[in-house]
């Protein structure tokens, strides 16, 4: 299993792997007489959004180290070129363009480098052949773009906008090669019903490659993997999933490449989160169909067939051995290196090198702290205790403690006479106080951010964002924020797992205890809870969960037994808290709909969930 | 002309008008023996996103004013009964059957409340056909919904994202009434070619009623014009087009609504940015066509056309008088009229009844107190002048005089204390510095609106934004940005125009001289000008017109004149800039591409427009 903390500095091969099965094509097609041999390499790596000529050195230098493997095809990741998602940069002339000449470039650059015998499959930014350009695949062999194809099924749902972006391929290219007849397709291509899976069947293809930029989710493998199985039982071909690792703004690309055959049998499969190749031999059929013409792909649409042969010899078959199969992180694990790979890429892509945050001593900060010190490393954190006139004792020691015990640079920045000085020329009462406390914290955390070029890391939780229980400019200050979209009470689940890994390698817990157990509070006056404002955190989650995430009415949330006024309440807070979310920095999506790009809502909104009797 | 910052307090109606123009049908189709009569009204009015209740109400009212004043037909806006946009609303189960209910409801109080011989056409939310629901418009008729029709044409573009909310409608309902034989068609149905025109024109009807909330963007009128003219002839048929005015978050509704003939006659044509009702007589070609069927509408798809018959007699024609054509407003006054509506309903809407912002002596915090007193009265501002050791004389007299002739409370608190406290905790230097100004006046005006319950408005205009000149959390605090979207070197032709406007009253400017005059200084160190850190406004505006608005390349704007090393260093402001404008808040657009939903870059982005040698 790979460690969810764990950066690789090298660049890691997942073991290589010898022919699994050769597997006899079904639904009544005739068995070639050779079964070609193709060592195919999976490059799950992470690009940048708009580095690109950066994401091309990486495709010569992984595409070297695949060759170095003996491998004969690599594919890359969708939107290799260019990064994913590019948002509106696709609709910028200069850029539709700089990807287009680019992949052409890179054709040419991998045969000048010696690496054009090997055939690469890579994502990049087609020019328009509609209104709109294209979400491409390219074929380059021997200097040259052999063949291409434009992704036919556009996602417009969740985080998606592709029909703003993109303009629909309707050709399913089929390249020969080593014998064997390849097609492309594009990520979608997979979730939506027909469309270049029902073409790759109608052309009798053996391998069908799909590139990937898929976003992660809670659970979101195992979906995946019976996704990939199915597909390749509706192709008829085996099928290479490839998708890219690492953060861009609210996204993380958790990799989960893998390989099934034809019956669904899981060849191979890489590691989440972490870069590296998947090298793995498959026996094919031999290609022998020619067919080519438009098929009707089951979706209502037309797709064109079109055939591209290498003409160069099949490699015939040899003996099998188990492939790699990397284990999947149990769910902690899995949320846990999301954050510490999306916090890491954002610091690093764009150009941070040290990060600073106001440590409460409560479980929220202390938990962002640890993210980003398994991130970028304890020596580019820096945490600044804020203590107001109602902050305890058991704050500022719990405070110094982590810092310690993760070897973080902490200081402390008294609030009292600030505060002083704004109350001097300023009467302010109740819930007006307590956010001034919050909005001096938030002020001295962007004083030294702007002074010594730290990113501020934000630590407001998940069932905080929903509830507005934060302050606009207060603790909602700061660049990037990890735990966005983590609930309270997953918050909880993180630091103990965490800890409980520390204690499993003989390590010291990162985490005091007493953060843990400690019951939650703002600490903006004398003796408050988040008791006195929010429900029991656990019961608050499941009704966040269910009006957030999943839509359910008041009512709904009713006859799943929670309580009438806490329903209503919890509703309104979420409501009215719209204008807060519009202005708080980006962090991690980790669950099926996070605050962003996945849930608009206006702001000016008088809609309340009906209230029947 | 309509005033600019005219509030109407009753419901106006809009010249009525008598039969203008009897046109025999061209295309070589047969004239009926008898041309019938449709007084026709056309509610120009201002629903609220998600009250549906509230909403529905407001048809009641304007229906009962129509029927008073003898009209036979009246037409809403697009999405009437939910507000428009509504965003992720409708993706919420509770809230698609709250409007499809509803316009049941409404339809059975119409008749109840003795309205029922009033024909009436309501945008609203429909049940879903397919996957999502759809942006339909009900005609509704003694008591019943007789006929439906579901938007063809979906936007998705732009600050439209239509493919993500709705189902594609594919069925023309064509309702014969009164002897003529009227279609019911939404917004982008006429923006794109066939479709619903398309199917319309077959089916030979004599109106084609155009149901809108078509936000506004500056000159947008022209356009709107000639569209209505071209679509009316394609359609060989009159048309009506209706518009919602006012504002929803960062959109604002202009109204505009017109009748054209089928030779392109402007029939009527209402005010812009006012409530009111258009009511025109028409004398329109006797129906006589029962053709039904699906008809290819060019477009790549189909449409099945559907007759209603409502077997109500024809009314015969009689003499026609000249209709009511208002005139469009200047462009200043146009752009004025934007902001201060869309101001007006921000505030409204969300339920404050007062606002507080920063009064620098400036340009554009008086331009932003200015249009806040003309949208909801100067006794709801109030204004605060923030010194610093750094700021003028002049600055904050010119506040005061400001204020003094608006009538603005106003009040003074310095901040060279408050600041002083900071800087005992914390070193700060250069721009950590300044920063720390800013972020203390945010402080303090989110300090008043916490205690007063008063909407902070956010003074900083499109020229920054884009630039990035601007404090997070400091003069970029706020809940609406009135000037968000208006270019500086437009902030001071906006001065100028509105105390052009008074001086034509006879009353006194509202803004001081000197407040014009004077150069942009954020004041932040000792002599500090704007013009230190960025270009002169009027180029700079101009360089941001062609980057940000056009898409241009560097390449591009060097070779349209603009000096290469400028170009480099604000193409390289405005891409540095997008964490800021990520956490801004909204504002009104009145440009064809303002900084939010209209332009969606990531903030991890390493693209940088290519240097041609």
């Amino acid at each position: 299993m790979i460690r969810a903390t764990h950066l690789p500095t090298a660049r890691p091969t997942y073991p290589a792997a010898r022919l699994v099965s050769i597997e006899r094509r079904r639904r009544g097609r005739r068995y070639a007489d050779v079964v070609p041999q193709i060592r195919l390499a999976l490059a799950q790596v992470d690009p940048t959004v708009g580095d690109i000529a950066g994401n091309a050195d990486m495709v010569v230098a992984w595409t070297r180290h695949a060759a170095e493997r003996g491998a004969h095809l690599i594919a890359f990741p969708e939107m290799m070129l260019t990064g994913y998602p590019i948002e509106d940069l696709a609709l910028r002339p200069s850029f539709v363009e700089a990807s287009a000449a680019a992949v052409e470039t890179l054709a040419t650059r991998l045969a000048f480098e010696g690496l054009g015998e090997l055939a690469v499959i890579v994502g990049y930014l087609d020019r328009p052949t509609g209104r709109l350009p294209a979400d491409a695949a390219a074929f380059l062999y021997r200097g040259a773009v052999v063949a291409r194809y434009a992704k036919h099924h556009l996602p417009n749902y969740g985080v998606f906008d592709e029909y703003r972006y993109f303009s629909r391929g309707d050709r399913l290219a089929v390249v020969r090669h080593l014998g064997v007849d390849i097609a492309m397709t594009v990520c979608e291509d997979l979730w939506q019903d027909g469309g270049p899976i029902t073409a790759a069947k109608h052309a009798t293809v053996g391998l069908v490659v799909n590139i990937n930029g898929s976003p992660y989710e809670r659970g979101k493998h195992g979906v995946r993997l019976q996704l990939a199985q199915r597909r390749a039982d509706e192709a008829g071909a085996a099928l290479a999933y490839v998708n890219m690792v690492g953060g861009q703004d609210e996204l993380v690309f958790d990799g989960d490449s893998l390989v099934v055959s034809t019956t669904g049998a899981v060849l191979a499969r890489a590691p989440q989160f972490d870069e590296g190749l998947v090298v793995v031999d498959l026996g094919l059929p031999q290609a022998s169909d020619d067919r080519v013409g438009t098929v009707d792909v089951s979706d209502g649409t037309h797709m064109a067939v079109e055939r591209i042969d290498l003409r160069t010899a099949p490699i015939p078959a040899y003996d099998a051995a188990a492939a790699g199969i990397a284990e999947r992180l149990a769910p902690e694990a899995e949320v846990y290196s999301a954050l510490v790979v999306a916090t890491r890429d954002y610091v690093r892509k764009n150009g941070f090198r040290s990060v600073v945050l106001g440590l409460s001593g409560g479980i929220d900060s202390a938990v962002v702290a640890t993210i980003a010190a398994d991130a970028i490393g304890a020596a580019a954190v820096n945490t600044v205790a804020l203590p107001s006139r109602w902050s305890s004792e058991h704050s500022l020691s719990d405070a110094a403690e982590l810092a310690r015990r993760q070897g973080i640079t902490h200081s402390v920045v008294p609030i009292a006479d600030i505060v002083d000085a704004f109350e001097k020329q300023l009467e302010l009462h109740g819930l007006a106080a307590e956010n001034l406390q919050a909005r001096v914290r938030g002020t001295i955390l962007m004083g030294l951010s702007n002074e010594h070029g730290h990113l501020v890391l934000t630590t407001g939780n998940k069932s905080e964002l929903a509830t507005g229980y934060s302050t606009l400019y207060g603790d909602s200050a700061g660049g990037f924020a990890p735990i966005k979209d983590v609930p309270k009470s997953l918050v909880w689940k993180l630091a103990r797992w965490r800890n409980a890994q520390a204690t499993l390698r003989g390590a010291e817990p990162p985490i005091p205890q007493s953060s843990i157990d400690k019951p939650p509070s703002a600490e903006l006056r004398p003796g408050q809870l988040d008791s006195d404002s929010l429900p029991d955190y656990t019961e608050l989650d499941r009704i966040l969960d269910g009006y957030v995430e999943r839509d359910l009415s008041r009512d709904d949330l009713v006859k799943a037994g929670h309580d009438r006024a806490l329903v209503d309440k919890v509703v309104r807070l979420v409501d009215l808290a719209e204008y807060k979310r519009r202005q708080y920095p980006p962090g991690p999506k980790i669950t099926a709909r996070n605050f962003g790009r996945d849930r608009r809502l206006p702001i000016t909104n008088r809609w309340r969930e009906p209230r029947p009797e």
